[in-house]
């Protein structure tokens, strides 16, 4: 398959390598706005050649993969529409959905409908396409969500191709997906970010973070994420995480006043309720 | 050396263990609330004598270790105080200082100078004797935060017995310590427990978390942590915690704005300065 990779980073590029160890891709061509990105895609193998925009990327793909920021989607739909072949398919990985669909509808036209929204439950915090790894997908989850228009025999290529990487394929409504994902993602991310920011604004911040042990280690490696990736998806699902981040903020108001009053109970019941659900969770992961 | 363990669990049963393994451990008598605890320990030879009360245990004891929840300490050093052999030394693992110490003050009488105030920079999430673990402080830090009354005899004593264990020893001032840990340690417990508490109790709550990935698995490991453990130290540094988690909020406020009104520099500004600490941070034990 002739695949066009427009966003050289760790999503795309895992993509690329887990597809390429399926035996998959003829060809791929990368378009990154950041040339030494692309490079090093070429570097690796993971891509046959680099492309100077994403029109010239895009042409004679048969297969499309959008793997920049949600933010610029629109402006890469747009760019792509108009070189895309005829029976082109195409796909994105954005972590939210609803905003990126209405831009992929606004852009695509006809293509539209070989359009087949994605997004992979995988990632680390490390970003960049020297970070890629074929397995990164293997026991995850790929969520599609596919909406009316949405033709079915492309959606059961896109099932196939992203079942090849050895990732579970589901399909979900994209606005319950950008709820549940307001919740168990962006919201995480915006509250770690903010406690090394709060950290780091203080008067001897930084000498502070030097006492942080395993749990700071672990609550805050999200925060070493892409700013600018995850400004866009905080802004392309402002209202599901307003409202996730309104419903916390009254959560911990409630904290708040039992920490400043003494109040045992209400800690106690929180945090109990809180174990008992995480002890619980397992990351579909863990069973690989 | 004749140990004391009061409070047989994770952290107690790794200093044991570890004490053992450099070959420092004449005898060690346990002594915890719940039977089945000491028994484990017993199984696992991290103890020689299960003890029926805190005065049993301490009869005799060279080194009194106490490593209940620090909600639990007040009535452990009063019960001590009575049994303790002249020359003991005595000292704790809590995670909150100043109210340890005042209750040590309070309880201990001339005792008090031997006492040394500890803080093993290490942990995990799964709590109970089971998880004991030799090897746990080994490249960690433990923090102690010894007072004027503090015996420099006893203060060498414990910095020598801990940096047995691997770990590096260092002294701080105990407000101090409340304060930085306050921020490093104990708010990131209170957030990772809320926003699990947050989804579960919503419709629905325990299906979303089944859309977490590796972000949230991160993010919420520290909320599988012991409820009543954590309960205890939010209110024994309820000052310090009950500014961090203000100061916190007024900054959620703002990001909350920032999300509503989709400004994008503030979010950008935000999670870049946290994103630049959080890569430059370096985890004590990642050396190891």
């Amino acid at each position: 398959m002739r695949i066009a990779l427009i966003g050289v980073g760790m999503i795309g590029g895992s993509l690329l390598a887990a597809w390429r160890q399926a035996g998959l891709v003829t060809t791929a061509t990368g378009y990154d706005i950041d040339g030494s990105a692309a490079a090093q895609a070429l570097d690796r193998g993971l891509i046959d050649r680099s492309a100077d925009s994403v029109a010239q990327a895009v042409r004679d793909a048969e297969l499309v993969v959008v793997a920049t920021p949600v933010g610029s989607m629109r402006e890469v739909f747009a760019q792509a529409a108009a070189a895309l072949a005829p029976a082109a398919l195409l796909t994105d990985v954005g972590s939210t959905k609803g905003g990126v669909i209405a831009d992929a509808r606004a852009a695509l036209g006809a293509a539209f409908s070989r359009y087949v929204p994605a997004h992979p439950i995988a990632g680390k915090e490390l970003p960049g396409v020297k970070h890629a790894d074929a397995r990164l997908f293997s026991g995850r989850r790929i969520v599609l969500t596919p909406v009316a228009e949405t033709s079915s025999d492309a959606l059961a290529k896109l099932e196939d191709l992203f079942a090849r990487t050895g990732a579970q394929v589901q399909r979900m409504e994209a606005d319950e997906h950008d709820r549940v994902f307001a919740a168990v993602s962006h919201l995480p991310h915006l509250l770690s970010f903010a406690l090394v920011a709060a950290i780091g604004a203080e008067t001897g911040g930084e000498r502070r973070l030097g006492y942080g042990g395993a749990g700071f280690r672990d609550f805050t490696r999200i925060a070493a994420a892409s700013p600018v990736m995850w400004r866009d998806i905080c802004l392309a699902n402002r209202e599901a995480l307003g409202a996730e981040l309104r419903r916390y903020r009254v959560l911990l108001e409630r904290l708040q006043q039992a920490v400043d009053e003494g109040d045992a109970a209400t800690l106690q019941r929180t945090f109990e309720l809180a174990a008992q659900l995480r002890r619980q969770w397992a990351d579909p992961a863990d069973a690989r």
